[in-house]
């Protein structure tokens, strides 16, 4: 259920509590196969948000029941694709979502053979055929005209479990980038995160926005460590309001 | 269940998030008795949380199933006390939680007689003799002598279906001033908050810090509205760590 204090001054649901709620129906769906991470950090392992797209035609409500469905649409040797669905009691869509993963070792934090687990069993949870009628991702292109917006500290509660920023506090932090009278005005149609480089607590995260169509922004985030000069990039984003 | 990303670095539920399932708690409570938010908004009525204190003897673990007990504890015109009881499947404690609510207009933001729905309905669902066996909340007392800490800025994310800061938020924020490397030495046990004033959105937040007792900090929450010069307190939080 979209419960009331999930949800934001209209009445519908945060993307950022929807987001997590994918990122704990991944795990739960991949921990019932043998993949999730708490098995993967037995070995050594984590997977690792690459990509993360959201299109919604209407969040849920106040008090709305719904329900994720998520599925392994395909797998290569560093990446695999999950896919959601958002939809109500009635099975009526609410939106889909995209999503692309990478397995790390967590001790290197490089990238590590997503089929040298239990022998490439990967291969069986596949579902080729299930449509997902929203886009891949695709680059999000941004020029130097991007105009710095703010910077934030980073703190305790944006860290979670993999010890570093939660993939979706990345999400929320953009989302705030925009007040509420503007939220009042559009809807936020598409949501797209790509990931580039992990940030810890202590460091600040600066945002940079640039408008790229009618309706369309993007965003560069980007981290200074503390006693370091220069910022990195640690991620971009493009939304696209109704 | 303790879902995965609502989890702390530690592997432990958020103290955020289990306060926001309290107050889901006590409107799914209050809703099959007929005094639930949604019915109150029809009548220009809105319960407005006045003081909350949890005290953990520990918090959820990463997929550990936890429930929330909550009942009526006490009610005067003006205010009613929720308690709240958090255990995990086999009926062992993890904590409690107590509150003290308010109802008001929400048109002239006035407290209004609780007695007035449904003729002292209320009375009906009071369970005054169940143990909640933990400390009520008392004045938190603060000296000028409350350093500065840091400023924020109130945004999207904070504001919840009221149109003012979430209650919990405050919460979130306050846990913000301490960093991971304290969270890793010291557990904390107790969080006690006194709600004064509303914040909204595009208000900036200050928080003034003292240290009352040994592992005992009081924090100060006040809001400086735009355009104003003088800031006002908004809230009060205790902290007692362990």
């Amino acid at each position: 259920m979209a419960e009331p204090f999930h949800c934001d001054f209209s009445g519908r649901m945060f993307l950022g509590h929807l987001g997590n709620q994918m990122l704990n129906a991944a795990d739960f769906h991949s921990t019932d196969r043998g993949f999730g991470m708490k098995y993967l950090m037995s070995i050594k392992r984590s997977w690792v948000l690459s990509r993360l797209a959201i299109e919604m035609e209407e969040m849920p409500s106040q008090y709305e029941r719904y329900s994720i469905e998520t599925w392994v649409e395909s797998a290569m040797k560093f990446f695999t694709s999950r896919n959601f669905c958002v939809s109500d009691s009635n099975g009526r869509v609410y939106g889909y979502g995209r999503s692309i993963w990478a397995m790390i070792d967590t001790e290197t934090r490089q990238p590590t053979d997503i089929y040298a687990i239990d022998n490439g069993a990967i291969d069986k949870w596949i579902v080729a055929d299930k449509p997902c009628p929203i886009e891949k991702s695709s680059r999000v292109k941004m020029t130097e005209n991007a105009g710095f917006v703010r910077c934030i500290d980073i703190n305790y509660n944006d860290i979670d479990i993999n010890g570093h920023v939660n993939s979706v506090k990345y999400i929320e932090h953009v989302l705030d980038l925009w007040d509420i009278a503007w939220y009042r005005k559009h809807r936020l149609k598409r949501f797209e995160i790509a990931y580039v480089a992990e940030t810890h607590q202590g460091d600040k995260m600066g945002f940079y926005r640039e408008q790229t169509a009618e309706n369309e922004y993007c965003v560069r985030l980007v981290k200074t460590e503390p006693g370091e000069q220069n910022a990195v990039e640690v991620c971009r984003c493009k939304l696209v309001f109704s």
